[in-house]
Order: structure tokens, then C-alpha cells, then sequence
């Protein structure tokens, strides 16, 4: 098979199992990806619901996964991808820097991107008190006093992180309903510098050079209330980092790749999704191998028929 | 949540992280397992294409998933399932030894059994000669000459085993293209003492005490062959094993359990089922994995939205 057969672009759990798939199956996948092997993995605190999985820091998963793709002779490109377009003869030409190469099969597997949370003052401090990471950042704020903004599985285990590190942790949550699972949230309960407001919003954030106050509204009596903070840690969920191709139907209505569920196949031939950049019932590293595997299988057995012909 | 409210048949890949979902949901599932948490990983030699796991041997793996569970606090009951029966009121009544309990959710979680093979002699030498465990009992024919039966990348993979072990190993497959992925097939056909006869069938076995010979005949010339082999490993595939629940339309024309895809529910309402058992695309570690949390996801959404009525 010619080299250029198969690009993966993005290399988290799905894009690293497909390509592990492809390998096996005699192809020779070339592997997109801008950060790290594992993706939003290395940035998760603690992960105990990856079966076979015993250690607890997602940081050292995600390392593991590096260290196997290494093992299997596969060595992703670290380039971000400026761009996929369709020839005319049905290949993919994806263009990085100022290289390009055609490509009989494209897997998407590029994942979310941190959803903006539009609040004024988000801009001026990001990274000087606003962050979207707190395993990244959480160690600048130890002994601070700190806000978690978010009601969502991230939010509540971001924040049990931070409870071990920070002087206090506030959760500033939208509703008064969380889309967290109940354990994750007795667990934050459970710390005694934890504090929940909710329904509240953040409507302001002030300080001289870095983060010093935020201002949040009571979603229902409108009632406001100052904060000395000196971190703000935002997770309100994520959108899909698909801005190529722009192909008409691609995408469902909320941003994700539209693909056959036992396949991973979109609407475009040779085009495939998988991971949490497509309309998948649930975004956990469980159904990211499940995708990145289906979609190997497919494209190899597409290929066999294709040799055939 | 009453400890009956959801029963997860089954421990190996699908239903120990269907386990692993509800317990971090809050909810409190019984498992039964007849045999190890991990099912047929135990007994796979080599796994190298789940995502994360440095490790080669399948047994580590089984092994690390009951660590997991032991730590996690769930704790499966050692029981084979003798019946699952619907109640009037739509619960489930499953049985077991002398024992019995009603549940409001089951997971089928059961997996396959092995295809009987059909060759005169089969079952007297079962365990005699013949087994479907390379793993098990390929210590057993060190410095002996096998046979092993099949196409699969079962029979290559466990075949290439067995050259580690045996003086000669002789795969005999009923028809000259191959089911196994390529990778495996090389790898087999690279040891010296590896001899593939093709299109070949095993047509009858003799011995005294144990099995002794072999006769294999061509599928096309009719030509046949004596070998001399004092184990035979047959894998030709699996059967699912869903004796239970005998409801019509549950399953496909080849017995599979017929779900909805993202969510793994089976056409009863309540009843899910997940991993080898049901109608997949793909019968791997990655997709089980994926069927678990889907469905404990699923149940623990349907349980939270009853609660609200």
C-alpha cells in the first residue's frame, strides 16, 4: 500500500486506536497531531473508568499510550492541519505550514476545543487568572482562593483537584441542576473548602495586572455578589474543531460530524469521523477506542475490496 | 437506589465496565460471572492493540481489569445464570443454583461460546488431544506436532503461539483466502516450523488413549492427507450464548441480541445487551469497552428520569 493511503488526523484515543488498527491490518497510516499522543487524557486528573486501566493520573494513560504507539513503530506528525479539500478525483489534499499531501482516506479525529464562556474581562485575563485547565494551572493557584465556573462532569472533577491545592473553591454552576454525575459531585461537597452558588452567573471580572474579583448574579432574584478571587477555572463544555472541510451536510446542527454509527463513515466517501469531534451518544475514552477501531476495520476492508476490483 | 435494580450478566470487557459506569453513577449493580472478570482476555496471549496497555499478555490484562473491580468495590458473584425470566410487572426474575431475584434492568452481558467443529472423534478426544485454549493447554504439547483449525485471527494468533511451544505447527483452513488479519498471517508463516494447508479439512481423528493422527482432506482434489499430531486446536468461530431470555424477535437470524447502537438497548424495554452477544460490527476489547458505558449511561439516564415522575 502506498504511503499516503491513510492520514489521521488528530492522535487522542480514537485517531491513536485507529491508527494502532491500521497498523495491524498491514496499512501504513501517516498521524496528525498539534499537542500530545492521548489528548484531552494527559489533561484529566484522575481516571479509574478506563477498564484494565490501574494507575490514577490521566497524565501517566496518556504517556502510556505514547509509549505503545512508539512500540508499534507509529510516529505521529506533530503539525496542525491548516486544511482538507477534495480533489476532484475523490482524494483528500491536507495542507500543514507550507507542505500538503493527497490521501485516499481521511479519518477526522480532531476532538473538541474549549467552548468561549463570554464574560467581560475573559480576554484581558486569560492566563493571568483564567485558565481552562487545572491541571495545568492549578499548582500557580496553591493556598488561593479560587472559582470554578461549570456544572458538567469537568467542572465538578476540576474542582475536587483543586480542593486539594487551593485555600477555597467556589463552583459557579448555570442552573441548579448539574450535568455532573452525583458522584463527582458529593465528592466536591465532601471537601470542607468547597462551596457551591448556583443558579449564578459571573457577569464581571476585575483586577490590576492579574485576576483579583469577580462579580455573580443570582440567576433568579438577580441578587449580586463581589468575590476576591485570584483564579478562575472555566469549563462550560466544548465545541467541535471541525472548521474543514466545508462540505454542505457534514455536520449536524450542533457542530458534529454526522457519521454511520457501525462504521464511522460520513456522507463523503473515503471521509470518516470518530472520537469526540462526531455525533456520539457519550465523549469518554471507552467509545473513542470503540470508533478509532470500527473505522480502521472499515477502511481496511474497503481497501481489500477495492484491490479486488 | 434498592441494591435489585440493575443485574449485569456477564464480567468480561462489556460488563465489567458497565459495572465500573454505574457504580461511579451511584447505583449498586450485581454481576454474575461463571468464570474470570475479563472473560476471553484471560485467555488471549497476546494483546497489543488496546489502547493504553503496555503489557503483552492477555492473562496481565484479565488480571489488572479484576484489580480494578476489587478496588472500585464491586464484587461479582461467582454464579453461573440458569434463567432470566419477565415478570408481569416487566421486572426480570434471574436464577441461579437454588437462588433467585428480581431485577428492574439486565445487562446481557454473556459473550460467545465456541462453535462445536463437527469431525468424527471430536468429542472423544476433547480434552484428550483436542482443546480451544492454545493458552490453556499449549504447555501440554511441548516438542509435540499440532494441528489448529481455522482462519480466524484466533487460529493464527494462537497458532503462533503454539510454534513458540510445539515442534510443528499445521493450520489447516477450510478455504484458501483467510478471515485473519494480515499482519497475523505473517507472522505465523515467518516461523520455520509453521505449514499452512489450505484449502484442507480435518476429517477425522484417531488415537488410543489420546489423539494420535489426524486424516485432512482437500476441499478441492479430494486428495487425502494422515498426519501425525498429538494435539489439535480448533478455532472456527463462536456461537452467542442466549439460551435466556426465550422472547421472540430478541435476536438475528444468527442468533446474535439485536440493539440499538448508541444506547444498547434490546427491542424489551429495560433489557440491554452489550459485548460479544450482541449484534456488533466488531468483536474487540475497544467495542465492549464502548457497549458498557453506553448502556450503564443509558440505564442511569432512564432510572433518573423515572425517579422524576
Amino acid at each position: 500500500m502506498n504511503e499516503k493511503e491513510v492520514c489521521i488526523i488528530g492522535c487522542g484515543p480514537a485517531g491513536a486506536t485507529a491508527a494502532i488498527y491500521l497498523k495491524r491490518y498491514g496499512m501504513e497510516p501517516i498521524v496528525f497531531e498539534k499537542d500530545l499522543i492521548g489528548g484531552k487524557t494527559n489533561y484529566t486528573e484522575k481516571i479509574e473508568n478506563y477498564l484494565g486501566y490501574l494507575g490514577e493520573k490521566g497524565a501517566q494513560l496518556g504517556l502510556q499510550m505514547a509509549q505503545q504507539l512508539e512500540k508499534l513503530d507509529i510516529h505521529p506528525i506533530y503539525r496542525e492541519i491548516n486544511g482538507v479539500y477534495q480533489n476532484a478525483d475523490g482524494t483528500f489534499l491536507v495542507t500543514y505550514g507550507t507542505e500538503e499531501n493527497a490521501f485516499r482516506y481521511v479519518i477526522l479525529a480532531n476532538g473538541l476545543a474549549d467552548r468561549p464562556y463570554h464574560v467581560p474581562g475573559e480576554e484581558t485575563f486569560k492566563r493571568k487568572g483564567i485558565s481552562t485547565c487545572a491541571v495545568c494551572d492549578g499548582p500557580f493557584y496553591k493556598g488561593k482562593d479560587v472559582l470554578v465556573i461549570g456544572s458538567g462532569n469537568a467542572a465538578f472533577e476540576e474542582a475536587c483537584y483543586l480542593c486539594t491545592i487551593c485555600h477555597s473553591v467556589t463552583l459557579v454552576a448555570r442552573r441548579e441542576e448539574f450535568r455532573a454525575q452525583e458522584e463527582s459531585v458529593e465528592r466536591f461537597r465532601s471537601f470542607p473548602n468547597s462551596k457551591i452558588l448556583a443558579p449564578y452567573q459571573c457577569v464581571s471580572c476585575r483586577g490590576k495586572t492579574s485576576l483579583e474579583a469577580v462579580t455573580v448574579r443570582n440567576s433568579k432574584t438577580e441578587e449580586e455578589i463581589e468575590l476576591a478571587v485570584q483564579g478562575m477555572f472555566v469549563y462550560v463544555g466544548s465545541i467541535p474543531v471541525t472548521g474543514f472541510p466545508q462540505i454542505p451536510g457534514l455536520c449536524d446542527d450542533k457542530g458534529f460530524l454526522k457519521v454511520d454509527p457501525t462504521s464511522m463513515k460520513t456522507s463523503v466517501p473515503n471521509l470518516y469521523a470518530v472520537g469526540d469531534c462526531r455525533n456520539t451518544p457519550l465523549r469518554q475514552i471507552t467509545t473513542a477506542v470503540a470508533d478509532g477501531s470500527l473505522a480502521a476495520t472499515q477502511i481496511h476492508f474497503d481497501y481489500l475490496r477495492s484491490r479486488k476490483k
